[in-house]
């Protein structure tokens, strides 16, 4: 009996709370849709601008224009957080081409992009066609000398792309360094995409000190296709020329603004994306998109005259893409200072139409957090999962245990463009990038309101 | 005591049979993904016949292609059923221009497009530019002799375009006859999207008999931005140039074909799209896409060596765009046969990312289908609403009470190419497309295996 009376007494409460919440994120939703600049900010990041390699000159201009829009959308203050960056350069264009079949002479060029961080070097070998590392542990004898073809294919039965891109990572990653381990003198691997096209993708690699430095490229999808094809009937030869180097290393910045939290002002909410790109296309979806929503939800919150409980900080972060210094800074900052974080939120997904977030927390928090999904459906989020971050958040979660969160957008067509000189403004849809500013600014608002 | 106990017996069964569905239809969503030929069909439809306007060459050389198509994927008997359709041709290219700003002979083209079934015509005059019904009314005495420019925007703030189509097309529809009503020589009005592009968008209107026949035409949201801002200013004259006309009505064809039912033969399961589309680009997302994942639930179907209970049609509807002969026809022969259909599904929302299905039946049948959802949700469908069907099968509904469905993609995207020359193969995405095929299949076995 005490319990219905405690319910009878709470529901008209929570009733109104959730009627209240519901009305001021369709305020936000509705001003966000109409009166959004994330959209015309993404046209002059990437149109204007252009990529941002880290330490290039375009980085240090996007940094300019970070901090810039940030005071102009009304940050109460904004700082440049200092990291020490590498600075690689991919130097002149890569050329990958199939030198000789059958002996002959002929040559066709294939669409190929070296390794991001990779090297300078030229191969001209004999090349071995290998599915996985499986197949390179068992075929190692006939490694030596040659180029070594990772030509391990997206899992296209997943429904989420992310999924196949995990599995497929550490091909570009590690491939080089394992091929080298056996005596190759090169490496190419299938890009990292389900896509139907043949552009190639760029993205993070690593060289192992104990094994040689090889060069390394990425081949678009219909040329690996090809160059597949050709080594299973016939001994084929490849050149891969690539031209990679690092200057001396530099330092760069985390653009930080802040809105003051009232009650509760040393605890503090990240969102964020990262500034930096790879050096092809523009970085619209990876990461311009990011950049633009975490600086329309600030947009939205000043016009709604919100005053956040808690410090919220918009952090465009560094060196995402080729380092990670931005992200590590900014928790190491964050456990040198003792700071107090109660959430961070990235979007490093593509800016395409939104259908979730995905979480690490506790269990708690996320069943908490689930009870308010009927507040982000009309906006297309129906899901709130227990599995997600970002990297340059989730040193946060590492060091001091702080829940942290990503969102989710569709992800069918985001690794048609990661990476690639495809990643323009023009693939990214004005609504969908909007919409996923929405549910950020919804997330944000409930947590800030409620806590986790 | 009892109700537990039947509880407990009938527990497992359900749970095997969840089970038991759960995998067929990852089988079939495997299938689909890798060996789905839906794309590689729309590349044929888009891009070796193009569009695809009623009665136009391009037009029965889609019915052949379906109709081998259908054969070769395997259907029991494939029908050519006849229909008579109107005959519409847009003549000339469209111009729209305005031609004197200030009284000065300067004259600026305007991207335009004749709306669908419209006639002939010229007019040169004065343009009257309003937001809506509303303020015709108001100022309806001002209209005579004038070109009236409706500038009726789509709303932003709805998460679902098709909302925003919804109220916004009957300035193309009725607008013009609305126009001529009060003595306007000639309409304009602002294309029926939101998107950022400067496309214009043909599609459907109808003169009103009472009233003078007058030219009429869409403008791209830019210039119709321009000439908004134009008329706000200055008094602006404007012409417009038509050549639409018909030639004799004709004969066209549904395309249908059949997997047999075993136990339930007489009962029909209907899943389709329309094979016609509009005179620009290439029909792909409206409604290329719809056929071919039309025909893949019958590939994938097959693939499975999958016996229905039901005789499920496979259609390819004739004339959805300019005149819906092919959907009546369908239904009036329905009717005439006194046909038992089970159910109706239709997939004419553009071939995006699938979010769910929308319908119109019985609470019931429809709160059984919800129970369903745990099975779609791994493949993006998170939504069963109470809304939906299709123009070419609302009809079955109306007059045989049909419960009908659709399917409904993401809408963002869709207003950006509906009806324009950029609805072309390359704005789909194969992955986008071959979900829906998935979804829609998993749906037809499920109700095909449980009824509604």
């Amino acid at each position: 009996m005490k319990k219905i009376f405690v319910l009878l007494l709470f529901l008209p409460i929570l009733a109104f709370s959730q009627n209240e919440d519901s009305l001021f994120i369709k305020q936000m939703s509705d001003d966000i849709m109409l009166n959004g600049k994330a959209y015309e900010w993404l046209y002059h990041l990437t149109k204007k601008i252009g990529n941002r390699l880290t330490a290039s000159t375009n980085f240090y201009k996007a940094i300019e224009w970070g901090k810039q829009t940030l005071q102009q959308t009304g940050a109460d203050n904004v700082n440049l957080q200092t990291c020490n960056v590498v600075h690689w350069m991919r130097g002149k264009v890569d050329a990958v081409s199939v030198t000789s079949i059958n002996n002959k002479n002929e040559s066709i060029k294939l669409n190929a992009i070296a390794l991001g961080n990779s090297l300078a070097g030229n191969a001209n070998a004999q090349v071995i066609a290998l599915k996985n590392f499986d197949e390179l542990e068992k075929r190692k004898d006939e490694v030596r000398g040659k180029i070594v073809f990772f030509n391990y294919g997206f899992n296209q039965t997943y429904t989420e792309t992310f999924r196949a891109y995990g599995e497929s990572g550490k091909y570009r990653y590690f491939g080089p360094s394992r091929a080298a381990k056996y005596g190759a003198k090169g490496c190419l691997i299938r890009s990292l995409s389900g896509s139907t096209d043949n552009f190639p993708h760029t993205g993070m690699m690593k060289y192992n000190d104990s094994f040689p430095i090889i060069p390394c490229a990425a081949l678009g999808l219909q040329d690996a296709d090809k160059l597949w094809s050709l080594c299973q009937s016939n001994s084929i030869t490849a050149g891969i020329t690539t031209s990679g180097y690092y200057l001396k290393d530099t330092i760069a910045y985390n653009v930080i603004g802040e809105l003051k939290g009232s009650t509760k002002a040393n605890e503090i909410i990240t969102i964020g994306g990262h500034l930096d790109s790879w050096d092809v296309g523009e970085g619209a979806h990876d990461d311009g998109a990011g950049i633009v929503q975490t600086i329309e939800v600030l947009r939205v919150l000043k016009a709604m005259h919100y005053i956040p409980k808690h410090t919220i900080r918009f952090v465009l972060f560094a060196n995402e893409e080729n380092g990670l210094a931005g992200g590590k800074k900014y928790a190491e900052e964050a456990v040198a200072k003792n700071e107090k974080h109660l959430f961070a939120l990235e979007s490093d997904a593509g800016g395409f139409t939104p259908r979730g977030f995905g979480f690490t927390m506790q269990d708690a928090s996320l069943k908490k957090m689930q009870n308010w999904i009927s507040l982000l459906l009309p906006y297309g989020c129906y899901k709130l999962e227990a599995r997600g971050g970002g990297a340059d958040i989730n040193g946060l979660n590492e060091k001091l245990n702080v829940p942290v969160g990503e969102l989710l957008p569709d992800s069918q067509r985001y690794f048609d463009v990661h990476h690639t000189n495809n990643d323009v403004f023009e693939t990214v849809n004005k609504r969908e990038l909007l919409l996923g500013a929405v549910n950020m600014a919804a997330l944000i608002y409930l947590i800030d309101k409620y806590g986790l």
